[in-house]
């Protein structure tokens, strides 16, 4: 049976590459793409989002658009990254769809109370901002959810502060909120995504597909790998969103902890970390940290899914 | 031209009074009452508003539940000022009414939405969970409101710990994203509260009016009475939540202050107070505290409002 | 019998005025002045005490220089109120006496153990971090000390942000060691000082005595009023420390209520408040806050010494 | 020429280790031992420093008794891992030496005003509490120490919560003092001293010195591995403090990276945390952390110095 999800993101480069994985694997049933103001704006990432869904061919879902700030603090964007437009590098398309009317918490919402219980997986890529209203809104997804699977945080590593990754750090409130509804989290965090990267031999790979979205997503990681290289030091990019995408296909190919994590939300110098708990003895929890990363396995499910695209 | 509201409360015994003043005052034009957990769970306090109706033959508006819990904190409920019903002392009719099937962020939103612009005043009586949700979920409402009078916090006052009023204590971020909003706040806090006592003339007068609803609020003034002498030493009881309605209805009745106000979140000993700036120079900011109320009108309002129930 | 006191300051307007009451009333024997960084650097303030000995001939006690900065916080200081030496209006002599060689932490311990238990009161006017650093470095002295009795705080008030006093919040987590330390402490905050004006008629009187000291404070007085007009918008200047001496003197000009205080030291906008619980009921607490300031006997006790100094 | 250090620490198992490699180790020159409140009370650690100075014979150095508490935090004790004595296992012996008669803060200003700049390494292997008091009563020993080399914290370890270890979280206002008085900081912190595990292979040697201190140490690890099994689940004790000593001895035995350390001071789940930023590009910064043992060379000098020691 297909694993059916509804992937909530900010496109962004990696988040891009996640959706193009999710269309293009045989066992995902993508549900509905929302977004999340994040990587860019609301309105820009917005745009990519059905730019993307141009070029990779996602039809007969519905997108929907959902909050445009954080739950409590200022809007952060990341151009450090992702470029202005939140997606520089390839010249986008006009998009050929429209956006839903409803909101996406509505929608993700509406979703999960229509479909049987535990038969949905949310996958955050952005800011948890959407995520925790639809929980506040209509507390009954948290039982009917079958997890929340999400790229954020970092046990032992930060990005957008020492110690605290940029989705969590944009809406740490909101990261509390998800952390703490009492449905199963997977946290796919830096720890893992940064173990994702697209080598030379990875790129090579995808150009080779010799298709519309391979020169597309080839154009995408040359920016970012750009960008990683001059803002972060990276040789590669780091390729975090498709990762926590990959792990509903395949659990297999990530490795994973079960331990206690909690949002800091007063710290002067760790807001917005995930505080994971490593301790002994292990501590009853719903949170496990994603570890290790299979690199060859999830590129081999990548390339194919964009192989599928076409 | 009457004052459109929608009172968002937790009844509550001044829940209830407000509730009477709004419907039975003949300038206010009440359009909803929506709850939220508050004084008592959501439950409790859903009950306790369609209990109030009955006494009062509120009809003809829709009634909505809202949250159940507050944005980050966990639930906090007010037994020792309430009682365990949330509305103890008199005897609560069995509700002939139900409620609405929309949530009550949705129902606030969509009545904001639906009429013209600046014609709607908020009236929070409760935490400020519902009213934050709405204008997360459709930020447009923000400048379509007219104002935003709620009853909460206070500047030289708190009753939930030294400095922090309930309201505001029970879900501070909630406070924050409405005090922070950008449409025009006046905040009735205990400063302005506790000048509204009803003390035995007050209840004597009520009393006089020998009406369903007037011996209902008499018994609900004898519990909140005896509940407040209890647990804060008060000789006759501060009835907070009507003081809001008041304001909309006559603002001479309260003198306001223009001030910038600000909820603290992250203090150990400060957590919620509404940190009022009274500093010179005065700074811009769309922020009005109350500080004095005329303590006469103010009764004469609520009893004639009780009168016109029957 | 003399009160014995240590003034702990950093002169400062009314820091000056404080030591000449201290030293010019009969009924205090001053031990020490010791300074510490405050409404300007440590260097400045200390030359500015030992000029004000000079103008108000105090001799036969030991001046001591103590920290140079706070124990957590970078250093603030005050120009906006006392100008860039800390003491700006009147010419100032070279001073003749020059500073013992003991740390002013060192003198008050040395003071204290050397004196009967319970004979000597300290009395801070600047920040605190001299005497939180003798109470951690010599814990007997806490049993040993009569009382302090601090200018600093404010339960309803604040001068160096919305609620909380410059003193205060310029060493936090020294207040938070100071209240906290078991012995009696009476704060005279901004809530009493505020009522010790220097209206025209007090300084019509203070130059009629027509003396050196008399003509300094005048010129003080004429500075302070100008800045205080300026930056805080007062028609009088509030002179703040000599409230405090005030009070060791005759403690009936002085009305205080037994309240507990914490100093918040986590608060976004209430950081250094000290916050005051009049919350019924009274709760057991060695603090006491000022309340209300006999103007005229405070006054009265302030020229009588000046007169004395000459 | 020999390493002048001065030992401060809570003996502590490990810390009497620390003891004993500083004293029998050729290359230093122990100048005092002080000790500070933290794996047991003040007391308790004053009477063990004595008791392991009796069974190492150290002599001819002052021992000098500091801080009794915190700077602004509750006292916390280890008896998790130390017993009640803060030495259980071995039996102590009665010291035949006394305390110096100054207090800790002020002997570590003395010896650094009077020894030449630069030459004195300070090794706190406990709280910071007596290091951040001399440094704020003395300010001049910031720029004449030559370094200080201190067991503490963790970059990806916690023991004393999730992320925070022990030392710095008991007194993390004096730890964020010290790590940011300019000197030069070398944080030996959990990351480093979970490699140094007292394995059998290595207790077995130790026994083999067949010598009363050699016993003593083979009782101590033997308690202290056994409270590590229980409290943190670890097969072998890790043995933290003589790793500090060890590095001013050698510091090739050692590897350290610099990068800026910040101590966590209003974090939920994050108090006391030394939040080290690794991340690119490098920033210029005093503190060094520890990230790699050479654990034979380490536990050969261990070694070398009990058998010096008889």
């Amino acid at each position: 049976m297909k694993n059916k999800i509804i992937l909530d993101c900010d496109p962004g480069h990696d988040d891009a590459i996640a959706m193009m994985l999710a269309y293009g694997n045989p066992n995902i049933d993508l549900l509905a793409v929302t977004t999340v103001v994040g990587n860019q704006t609301l309105e820009k990432v917005s745009r990519n989002a059905l730019a993307v869904a141009e070029i990779a061919k996602i039809k007969g879902i519905p997108f929907a658009k959902g909050a445009d700030r954080p739950l409590i603090r200022e809007i952060e964007v990341a151009p450090s990254i992702h470029g202005d437009s939140g997606l520089d590098g390839p010249i986008l398309p006009t998009p050929s769809q429209s956006f839903s009317e409803k909101h996406a918490v509505q929608l993700i919402i509406d979703l999960i109370m229509s479909h049987p219980e535990k038969t949905i997986t949310l996958v955050p890529t952005g800011g948890l901002t959407n995520i925790a209203l639809a929980a506040r809104l209509e507390p009954r997804i948290i039982d009917r959810v079958k997890q929340v699977v999400l790229m954020g945080g970092g046990y032992h590593v930060g990005n957008w502060s020492a110690v605290a990754e940029f989705n969590i750090k944009i809406d740490p409130e909101a990261a509390h909120i998800v952390f703490n509804a009492g449905w199963k989290v997977v946290m796919v965090g830096l720890d893992l995504t940064h173990q994702a990267l697209a080598t030379p031999e990875i790129v090579k790979r995808i150009a080779a597909l010799d298709t519309k979205p391979a020169q597309f997503v080839v154009e995408l990681l040359e920016f970012f790998g750009k960008m990683y290289k001059q803002s972060q030091g990276f040789n590669y990019p780091p390729v975090h969103d498709p990762c926590a995408v990959a792990y509903v296909i395949d659990p297999t190919i990530i490795e994973t902890k079960q331990v206690p994590v909690n949002i800091e939300l007063t710290g002067t110098h760790t807001l917005g970390m995930t505080v994971a708990d490593f301790r002994y003895p292990p501590k009853p929890c719903n949170t496990y940290v994603a570890t290790k990363l299979d690199h060859k396995r999830f590129w081999d499910l990548v390339i194919e899914a964009i192989r599928n695209l076409n």
